[in-house]
C-alpha cells in the first residue's frame, strides 16, 4: 500500500475504496443516504458528497431509530494544537445528528493521549489546548442540555471504572496489530485504547439503558471502534456504530490530512483574515504555468486544493460548484480569482465562528462532565 | 532459580539472599538496626529477627529524618479475597514506623489490578473485598489524621493524573523484562505498574512539599519500586525507598506465602477459633513420625509452620522463643502441645482484631481518599 493511515499518522495519497477494505467498515450507499432523506426530509451536504463515505451499523442506528429508541453520538479530539477546518467537519456533522435525530452528543477530549504520544507536549500544555479546543466544538451549536463535555484527566474516574473492564479483554497482541504498537511503545499509549473506548459505553452508564451509540469521526479513528465493538456485547452493550469521514486536504497538496503541526497547512479556528488570505493564496492549485495556459487548457480541479475547499465546506450548492468547476476545465477563471473567492468565504466563515466560540466560553461549564 | 516470586506468584522454597542479588536491593545489615534502635530507642522484632531482610535506600529515609524531613510511608493491598496474617506483618509494621517516626501513611487498595488479573473475579467482587480489607488495616490503630487509605478506581481521577506522567516513560520492553508481561498479557495489566507506581509521588503532590517515601511490603512488590525509582528524578521526586519483608509461611509447608486463594494455608482476619483450631492442628511441622521419636530425637523447627508461626508474630520474647526451640529440639514437647498454644494466641489476637475491625468500619470515612 503506497499510503498509511493510524490515529497518528497520515501519510501519502490515501485511497479510501482500499481503506474500506482494509478496515473492513462498509460503503455508504445510497441506500442508507435515501433512507436518511426520507426519515428526516433533508441529506446533508457531506452525505451528499460522500464525504461521509464509510461506516459500520449505520443501517441499524436508523433502525433503532425508526423503532423509537434515540441513539447517542460520540466524537472527540486530541487537543495537541488549535483546532483546524478538518477537525471541525466531524463537529459539524454531529451537530447537525444531534439537530436532526434529537441526539445525545458526547465529546472526549484525550488530553491524556496526546501528552503520553508527543514527547514535546507537557501534561499543562494539553490541558490548555483541551479548554481551548472545547469552544470550538461547542461553537458548533450543540444543546447544552444534550451535550456532554469531559477531558480524560478530568472525568478519570468515571473513564477508569470503564476502561478497566474494556482493557481486561484486550491483549497486547490485539493493540500492536491494530495500532502497530510496538516494544518501544509507552505502556500509557498501549493503555489508552481502553480510555478512547470507554465513551462508547457511556451513555449507556449515564443514560441507565442499552444505548445505541454512533461515532461521526475521520476514518484514522476506525481502529478504536474495532477493538471496543469486539468487547461491546461481552460488557453488555451494544456494539458503537460508526461513520467515517475523508480528510480535508492539506493546503499544500493532495496527499494527507490537514495536521495541526504543520502551520501552513491548516486553516486554524483562530486565524486572522490575514492569516487565512496568506494560506489560501499559497495553497497547491491545479492551475497551469502561466495565464494564456490556464485559458486555453483550463484548470485541473481533481488536484486543487482551493476546489476541494468548496467542495467539503465552502460551496454547499452543486449547481454553484459545478459552475466553478466548469468556469476552471474551461479556462474561464484564473486561480486568483478562486483564492480571493475562498479566502472572502473562509474568513466570512471564521469571523462568525469566533464570535461563537467567544460566547461558548462563557456556556463551558454547562457542557463540562467531572469527577 | 528454583523459585520464582513475580507479585501475582510465589513459587518454590524462596532464598531471601538469592533474591536481594536478582532484584538488586541491599540487605538489612545491623548497622541500619542499630541506627533505628539509637534514633527510636526500640528495635521491632520484625527487624530483630530479619523478617524485614532487605530495603532500598531506607538509610537514606533515616538520614532525612535525622534531618527533621519526615518521610511519608506507603504500602497497599491487592483485594482478591479475605486478608490473613501475610497480608497484616507489612502494616502492623508500618503501624509502628508511624507512631515511632510520626510519619504520614497512604494505603493503596489495587481494585483495579485485582479485577483485571484474575479472569475469575467481577469488579464488583474486588471492590467489596476492597472496603472489607480496609478495616484490617485501619484496626492496626493508625492515626486518622495522618492516614490515607484508598482504592484506586475511587481515587482514580488524582492516581491517573499521576499514572500518565509515569506510564509515558515506561515502554512495553520495561515491564516485560520486570513482570514477564506476555503478548497475551491483557492492556490493563500492561498499564497497571503506573497506577501502582503514582502513590510514590501522591506525598509529594498533597503534602505539597518534596517527599521522601518509604514502602514497606513484602520483597514480591519490588519490582513496581524499581521501575517507580527509574523514573521519579524525570518527574521531580524523590526515588522511593523500600523496607522488604520475606513471607509468612503456607500452614501446609515452608515453601511459598500463604495464598488467600488457598483456604487452608492461611489464617484470614475473619476466621473463628474453630477455623484457626482446624488449620493450625492440620499444619505442617517438624515433628517426628511417632511420639517415642520425638521424645527421643527431637523435633525439628527449622522446617516447621507452628515454629515459624511463633518466631514471626505469636512469641515477641526472643528467651520463651529460644525455650520453646529447645524443648522441641529435645523432644521435651510434642507437636500437639505446640499447636495447642499456637492455635490458642493466635484466637486471643483475632478476638483482639476483629472487635478492633468492627471498630475501624464506623471510622472507615475519616480515611477515606475519594476524588
Amino acid at each position: 500500500m503506497d499510503f498509511k493511515v493510524t490515529p497518528w499518522e497520515v501519510e501519502g495519497e490515501v485511497d479510501y475504496d482500499k481503506l474500506i477494505k482494509e478496515f473492513g467498515t462498509s460503503p455508504l450507499t445510497d441506500t442508507i443516504l435515501n433512507r436518511i432523506e426520507k426519515i428526516t426530509g433533508e441529506i446533508h451536504p457531506f452525505l451528499r458528497r460522500k464525504i461521509f463515505f464509510s461506516h459500520r451499523d449505520f443501517d441499524w442506528i436508523l433502525d433503532m431509530y425508526e423503532k423509537g429508541t434515540p441513539f447517542a453520538i460520540y466524537t472527540g479530539r486530541g487537543p495537541s494544537g488549535h483546532t483546524h477546518l478538518g477537525h471541525m467537519m466531524p463537529w459539524i456533522f454531529c451537530s447537525y445528528l444531534q439537530k436532526t435525530f434529537d441526539a445525545t452528543m458526547y465529546f472526549q477530549i484525550t488530553d491524556d493521549e496526546k501528552f503520553m504520544h508527543r514527547r514535546d507536549l507537557s501534561l499543562e500544555q494539553t490541558r490548555i489546548y483541551a479548554y481551548d479546543n472545547a469552544l470550538d466544538f461547542i461553537a458548533q451549536g450543540f444543546d447544552p442540555e444534550k451535550t456532554f463535555v469531559f477531558t480524560d484527566i478530568d472525568y478519570a474516574k468515571t473513564l477508569y471504572s470503564i476502561a478497566v473492564k474494556i482493557a481486561k479483554n484486550v491483549t497486547f497482541s490485539t493493540v500492536k496489530a491494530v495500532f502497530g504498537f510496538k516494544n518501544s511503545t509507552n505502556i500509557g499509549m498501549i493503555f489508552f485504547p481502553a480510555i478512547q473506548a470507554a465513551p462508547c459505553f457511556l451513555p449507556s452508564e449515564l443514560e441507565k439503558r442499552k444505548a445505541p451509540v454512533v461515532i461521526p469521526a475521520a476514518i484514522d479513528q476506525d481502529p478504536y471502534w474495532r477493538i471496543t465493538r469486539d468487547v461491546a456485547e461481552k460488557l453488555g452493550y451494544y456494539k458503537p456504530a460508526a461513520i467515517h469521514n475523508i480528510f480535508l486536504p492539506s493546503l499544500e497538496g493532495p496527499s494527507g490530512k490537514m495536521s495541526a503541526s504543520l502551520e501552513e497547512s491548516a486553516i486554524f479556528s483562530v486565524d486572522t483574515p490575514q492569516d487565512v488570505k496568506k494560506k489560501v493564496m499559497n495553497a497547491f492549485t491545479g492551475g497551469r504555468e502561466t495565464k494564456e495556459e490556464q485559458q486555453n487548457l483550463g484548470g485541473n480541479p481533481d488536484v486543487c486544493t482551493v476546489y476541494q475547499y468548496y467542495y467539503f465546506m465552502f460551496e454547499p450548492r452543486d449547481d454553484a460548484l459545478l459552475e466553478r468547476k466548469e468556469a476552471c476545465t474551461s479556462g474561464e477563471i484564473l486561480c486568483g480569482h478562486c483564492k480571493k473567492e475562498l479566502a472572502h468565504r473562509i474568513t466570512a466563515y471564521l469571523t462568525e465562528h469566533q464570535k461563537k466560540r467567544e460566547k461558548a466560553r462563557d456556556m463551558l461549564d454547562q457542557f463540562l462532565l467531572k469527577d
